[in-house]
């Protein structure tokens, strides 16, 4: 067990067995189920850390690829890591830059001693392995991090997928032998693709290398979102119950109440910050597109319901006129709402879990 | 006399001459000399509201023909005016449009009536007077308003510019007939070009018809700095020394201290801002372009002994990182740093002026 880091459970949802629980990392605690925005770059995209902070976002995730690329973890280790970086002092969690790697870089070869890529900056030539991995994240020094993976693209075929699920416990097993660091916790990544057994074979090959945490990845692909919940239902009775469950890359609202529903304790998704920028805001009553000429004259909030600072402050109209002048503002007011509104709702599924009504709260979130 | 407004002098410094005062208004009061952001299109580009008021803006300067463009002012005026429109609840000062006409729009026809132009951003036709200028301001509601005006470019014959200030005379007066709210305070303009004999006889016009306030515009339009220091001095004696003096998109820092001794009470100037966008920074050791390479591994912050946001938590590495990777949280740290480093600018002229001692203060100001 690394120092300084626990998860507790607290309760189970007597209608869906959604799981309630701290988790507890040197930076501070985090109350699960929770919802990480990301912070690619070694910054949420328009979002001061200060008003991050106030909107109550407890963990937050930055791109291990990105930042080997640029700045490069060198630097950020200079800096006094990631932290000190970006002065962001609640916890942080890193990916370990595999489904990066495979969807942005220009993958040349893969073997089973790692990837060879080209930076999707400038096309220079990289190589990552297992052991890499580990080491630009020990360098930039997030609390969590993520073992190597390869995730196999939507559609595969089975024999693709079970070489690459083979490849990712292979892995997996190399970075937790090259992890040294105590002061963070390393998880390890379910793999198998949209097939039941390899993700149950995966589920149990990654539960007997005892990681401080379990991590679901190759969903949200692309697949239907059905798709993505059977196979959540197919390993939830395996995953390990005493530690926490990490579901990589999922953030609309109703997959996060779904995954939920399914025993998930983490999430992260881009949704929420990107969809601001393209002036998209997530709201109670349904998604919201702030260009449309439907806002022109609407002197109501962004979503009567927020308490966000945006909501409290300004119109839909002057958002709308923002988004039409191009100004940066749009992006900083709707990013942080579509951010607030996102840890909003996962305080409401705590709280609903609490009260044994997730089955009924779920019903409510409609899109 | 507008309702709730007053100007008070307090002091004037024995050294140069530099004006200390009171502007009140009926949003809030303004220590004077003093610096007003710009907030064209109805915010300060990359500044939260809130954030503005925290590095202690008092006023901001919003722009009559980007406004009038879109969203509208009819728009604005539904919505409250602009205070509610942008959350903004200390004065706001709008321009009359007439040197963004000239300068922006494509100028069709200047009759003694008014100016044909059209819109730079569609190019449809559109056509200002003094009193239409008035209705626009009128429907925005800032606290503070200004005269139509013909702004004459650098360089411009004695003839062209004799015969645009004689206009901007007239129109000044139509302004003033034209003008019915009485919560607002109308501000002349001042012109004449690089001609003191103008300058002076212009001073004269608009000081006679009695304004609030009177400005000086057709300066910082391109001429050297030594050139608008002259024209300064030519009818610095003949200002009417009760009223507020209000020198027209003015900002950089030895711009602001040069004024100041010039008996300027009140400037603008996008460069703060803008500058900020371009990762500029003004700092109390010169400007630094983040951007360089020279800052790749500066773990120091911006400047040393600013106390902003950005300064107190983050370095010129971090921030040379964001410009780096074109992350929108670059131009908001920036920006708020150049801001507050010209307010604080501001506020240390007003201390060396209670303290007679600005000539002195100014020869530290060095660029």
């Amino acid at each position: 067990m690394p120092n300084g880091f626990s998860f507790k459970l607290l309760k189970e949802c007597r209608q869906t067995g959604a799981r309630l629980g701290v988790l507890t990392t040197p930076h501070g605690i985090i109350k699960t189920p929770c919802f990480m925005p990301v912070g690619t770059q070694a910054t949420v995209k328009a979002v001061m850390p200060k008003d991050l902070a106030d909107i109550g976002a407890e963990i937050i995730l930055s791109n291990t690829y990105h930042l080997y690329l640029r700045p490069g973890d060198a630097l950020v280790r200079s800096a006094g890591g990631l932290h000190s970086f970006m002065s962001w002092d609640r916890p942080i969690l890193t990916d370990s830059g595999g489904f990066q790697v495979f969807s942005l870089g220009d993958t040349n070869r893969i073997t089973d001693d790692g990837v060879e890529f080209r930076s999707h900056l400038d096309g220079s030539k990289h190589y990552f392995t297992p052991e890499k991995a580990i080491e630009i994240q020990e360098n930039l020094g997030a609390d969590i991090i993520m073992a190597f993976d390869e995730c196999a693209p939507y559609p595969a075929s089975r024999e693709y997928t079970e070489q690459a699920m083979k490849r990712t416990h292979e892995w997996a097993k190399r970075c937790k032998t090259a992890h040294k660091r105590d002061d963070q916790a390393l998880f390890g990544i379910i793999q198998g693709g949209m097939y039941k057994d390899l993700r149950l074979e995966s589920t149990k090959a990654i539960t007997d290398m005892d990681f401080f945490g379990v991590a679901v990845g190759g969903l949200s692909v692309g697949e239907p979102k059905e798709l993505m919940y059977e196979m959540l239902e197919a390993i939830r009775d395996e995953l390990p119950k005493e530690k926490p469950h990490y579901l990589m890359g999922v953030g609309s609202p109703d997959c996060l109440v779904n995954g939920v529903m399914r025993g998930i304790d983490m999430f992260d998704c881009v949704l929420p910050t990107r969809a601001a920028r393209n002036g998209l805001a997530l709201t109670s009553t349904g998604r919201k597109m702030l260009r449309n000429a439907e806002y022109k004259n609407d002197f109501s909030p962004i979503d009567e319901s927020c308490d966000c600072y945006a909501c409290r402050n300004f119109t839909a109209a002057y958002i709308r006129h923002l988004i039409k002048a191009e100004e940066i503002l749009a992006a900083q007011l709707i990013t942080l709402h579509n951010l607030k509104f996102t840890l909003n709702l996962m305080e409401r599924i705590r709280e609903a879990i609490l009260s044994d009504s997730l089955a009924d709260f779920a019903l409510s979130v409609t899109y």
